[in-house]
Parts: C-alpha cells; structure tokens; sequence
C-alpha cells in the first residue's frame, strides 16, 4: 500500500534532453486500475449532452438561441474548463529545483470545446458552419488566453475514438495552455529558422509549390488551404492542412477563411472516414509561439494523424517511425473520387 | 483502388525537423485492413515453436544441445533474420533528392531473438539463464553487426503483447542496425555533451548519485546495476536500469555482469507483473553509437515502458507527456516488498 504524494500538477525537466513532461495527479489511479481501458460514457449519462450542463464548470465561449438560459439547453457549441484539467489555472509560475533537477508547479489553462449538443455527431457529419463554429471557438479562446501573461503557448488538439485516447465519445475538442512552449514546436521554429537563414524562404510555403507542382502527395484543396500527405509521415494516412498563403499565427485568420478551411476539414474526415472505416484519429494545430509576433519562417497548420497501427518499441526507443504506406498511395486512396 | 508504389523500403527526411521514417511496405496492407488489430499466432501455428524451425529464415546464433542439428528442434534460444524486415540488409548506401526532400534505401539489418522454445514463457518466469542468454545474444549480435561499415547504430528493442505492438505472442526480441543514428539517440548524445561541457561529469553517473543518496525513486539494485523511476517519466511506471560503473557501449559489458543484469531484469519484471497485472510492455536499449569509441558523457541504459495509457494528441502535438503517475509513488509500489 502506499499513497500518492500531492494532487497539485508539476512540470518536471529530464535533466539529459530537456524535455518537460506533466505530472498530473488529478484522474490518478492505483496500479490495479490500469490494467482496463476508461470506459466511454454512453448517451444518457454523457457529461456534455443538453440538460446536463451542471455536470460541467460554467462555459467560458457559447453558441446558444438568444432566448435560452447561460449554462443550460439551447446551445450549439460550447466551452468549458475540463473538469479534470492537467494543469490548474491558479498560481504564479515557481521554478524550482532538486539536486540536478528543474520542476516548476503546473500553472495552465486545459478547455474541452463541444462541439455540438448531438452526442452521435462528429466533425464529419456535421453541418460546414458548426464545424465553422467550432474553429471560431479555437480562434477565440487563442485570442483571448494570449491577454494572460504567463503562458508561452497554447496547443489545440483534438482525440476522437477510444483508442486515440478520448474518455468521452460526444464530439469535442480540447486546449491546453502552458507556460512553456512544447519541444515539438521548439524543434519546428528551429528547423524551419535554419532554412529560412540558407533559402530566406518558409520551409511550409516551399513544401506547398513542391506539392502543387508534383501533385504526389495533394489530397484536396479548398479555397486558401491545401491537404497534403507530407514526404516523411510518421503514421499511415497522416495528413498536414496548411494555408496556401504564408501566415505563422492561426488566431489572425479571418472568418471567411475559417469557413472555407471548415469545408475542407469536413470533408477530407468524410473521406477519411470512407475510406479508412471512420477510424479513431488525433489532431493538432501547430501555430507560432503566443508572444512572437509574425514570423517569416514558420506558418501553422493542423497534423491529422489516424489510429491505425501501434507504436511500438522501435519508435519508442529511436524516434525513427517504421510507416507501411507511402504517403503518395495513401493520396491517392484519399483524393476524392479515387475509388 | 489502387496499387502499393514500391516494395523496397525507403528511408525519408523530414525537411523541417530532420526526422527519418522508415516507408516499409513488406507488410503493407490496404486501407481496409487498418480497422482490425493483428491477430496473435496461437500454440500450434506459432512460427517460433520448435519444429516450425523452417518457418523462419536460418538461424544467426543459437544456443542448443550439442546433439541436436542447426535449425531444428533442441534449441534453448535462437537468433534469426525477421521474415518481414523493415529494413533490407542488400545494397550499398544511395542518398537521393527529390526537390526539397531527402531519401535513402532502407539498407539495414532487422532480427529477432527468439528467448525460449517455450511459448508460454516471458522473461519474467524464465530461468535467470536464459535471460542471460538473451542479454548475451544482444550483446553478440551488436558486436558481430558492429563490422558492417554500413550500420552507425543498433537498436534493442521488445514489445511484450499485441497493445504494445507485439504482433505474435511467443517471446522473442527484436533488433534494427540503422545506416542513420536515430534522432533520439543524437537528443541523448547533445543534451549528454552539454552537461559534460558544464560539469565535467556524466549526467546519468550524476543522476546515478542522486538517486542512491535520496532514495526517493531507487526501485532495486543488483550488484553492479540500478532500477529507477527516473525524476521526469512520460509514462506512469517507466523505468531505467543503468550500470552503476560508467560505460558508453553496452557490449563492452562482461559476461559475469550481464548475469547481475539478468538477475535484476527478471526481478524487475515479476515486480511489475504482480503490480500492474502482466501489463503489455516494450523495453529499449539506448547504448553508444557504433563508431564512437568509449564516450565520458554517455552512459547506457534499457528504458522500459509499461503500456498502461493512450498516448493522444497532446503528446503528438507537443512532445509534452501527460503522467497521472508520480515516479516516487511508482518507485514506492514497484519495490520489493512494497505490498
């Protein structure tokens, strides 16, 4: 028997690469509980459907008929604070060490934006302007969390299906704000600063004239914004949506944009859907830093990355991803009409 | 519909981040396939059974009864080429371009250890033996591959159960020599270099020192090796063994120590079976680039990572693990006698 230490969340430093991880003690359970996946909640009980708006905290972003009531029926979209967030919104940032170590405690903002009250719909099904909706709350919430100071970077993400993690089945997105800007992103600006000082061109706006001009790896375009498969995938059918014109932060994209990227998002996950057998997937929208004003040499986009194989400890131990589908068979499986 | 490209790996370069993914497509499948998980051989068709010997290309090394004849039954351990490699080990090195992208063939060696004829056996329940027999084999492997002036790094690796990418259940291990030291290796390499640019000391010696003295994360020792949570884990449970003596290369170690070693990994194992409920899980041995010579800043070490979470999109997002489980609390439930 024993007992866990603390339930306040800390950012703790591995002293040999650098990398910051969350300890987050707020859903922790005992080892025997690990051994079953969460269970998914099912309709009636669900968290997030109408009616049971009390189960959640009191929405922060809304879209709701004008003659309803704040935090009850009568909304099309809605944004809350997660109820069981992985950072904790109090505090000031107190860095601290250990010996050779560096913790800092875990100061940040976790959001869950629902999508829509239908606990069967999902981005594919629903109609272009909720999915609109839903990516003028992402625009929103960046905007407005960018006013506190003490956070660097705020990723938007998405977990769909059991088993690319979702506890939840009804529709919903997720952000989490941290006042560290992550290593994924850090290892982007750096790459891509290193092009630009050589080619003094964005790496992304070179990818797109390559892509457009080969037509390998295109999947879809809609008005400003392109679906390709990129060069190196990680993960089968993994697919970057970026905007054809060069811009670094995704909150300064304008609503008519927003609802011309809704058409595409909508429809590359139909046809994902169709052809992969709606599969559990991820994604996640990599913008610039919060507080590094417009940037030459990075332009944001959003990696969609369907669940489809394990990662195993090959990956694990080098990094190095061992993919079975070239990216060009996986465009051509995923353009419209190609089957 | 459509048709698989090419049926000759590929290595690929991400332009931004300098990332390389194998594309193997010796297991491809169609998209349709993805929607169901590999199913596990059974007792009686298991490739790996003694008496199946034929079923798997001819053996490297084994170990086997002096009476018995080479790839038939009598065997206690054998080493073998994997059927379906993800990488081929014909051909000599051909870098190419396409535009802004990188490319190689995918020259490189992948073999399994095959730990017990016995295909109910784990490394947990084996005699420390034959666990020993296996560390030997790794460790005559890497140095007999060691003369290939093709490979730059090898890599151990196990993925123990289906959720953990095992794709049969008979225990075996795997290893993958690479032409490219994987960028997680470089990651350990560059942040090792820095700290003994700074302290003149070996950050995982420093760590080593740390961790006996406080004993907050120690979970076993052997003599000569050390069992620890490390201080910043990405997933709940993760564990570090390292040799207490610095030593870059893992196959440098002598054979009376790979039997410490044997002694410890079986130890650690039934420890987190009886914890964690038999969970799935990989291990990873992180040791010294081929070519390098004796390094002062590098020390080598097996990572071994319980699957017990999903990893979802914030983790692919950021690079910023999410561990509902501190490694003190871990350390406390995993050490001899906790329970």
């Amino acid at each position: 028997m024993y007992a866990w230490e603390s339930d306040v969340p800390e950012l703790r430093k591995d002293p040999v690469v650098g990398r910051w991880v969350i300890i987050s003690t707020e859903r922790a359970r005992r080892p025997s509980d690990f051994s079953t996946q969460p269970v998914l909640a099912q309709g009636g009980n669900c968290v997030f459907c109408p009616h049971n708006e009390s189960k959640t905290p009191p929405e922060i972003l809304v879209t709701r008929s004008p003659d309803s009531a704040a935090n009850g029926p009568g909304w099309s979209m809605r944004v809350v604070p997660n109820k069981f967030p992985a950072l904790r919104i109090e505090g000031e940032l107190e860095p601290a060490g250990e010996g050779l170590y560096d913790r800092m405690n875990g100061v940040g903002a976790h959001e869950v934006v629902i999508e829509s009250p239908d606990h069967e719909a999902t981005l594919a099904t629903l109609p272009v302007d909720a999915v609109a909706d839903v990516l003028l709350a992402y625009r929103d919430r960046v905007v407005d969390l960018k006013k506190d100071p003490r956070f660097e970077y705020i990723l938007v993400f998405k977990n769909h299906g059991a088993a690319a993690g979702a506890s939840l089945e009804h529709p919903h997105s997720q952000l989490i704000a941290t006042p560290i800007i992550p290593i994924m992103v850090l290892e982007e600006l750096k790459g891509a600063a290193e092009y630009f000082e050589i080619k003094e061109r964005c790496v992304w706006c070179d990818v797109l004239r390559q892509e457009r001009r080969s037509r390998h790896r295109v999947i879809m375009e809609s008005d400003g914004f392109v679906a390709v498969a990129p060069f190196a995938p990680r993960f089968p059918f993994e697919t970057w949506i970026l905007p054809t014109r060069h811009r670094s932060a995704f909150e300064e994209t304008g609503v008519e944009e927003l609802r011309s990227l809704a058409v595409l998002l909508g429809t590359f996950l139909r046809r994902m859907d169709h052809v992969l057998g709606r599969p559990p997937y991820n994604y996640m929208l990599h913008t610039a830093p919060l507080h590094d004003g417009p940037l030459d040499h990075f332009h944001w986009h959003l990696e969609i990355i369907p669940k489809l194989t394990n990662v195993a400890g090959y990956e694990w131990g080098s990094g190095f991803f061992i993919n079975p589908v070239p990216p060009e068979d996986a465009a051509a499986a995923l353009q419209e009409g190609a089957d």
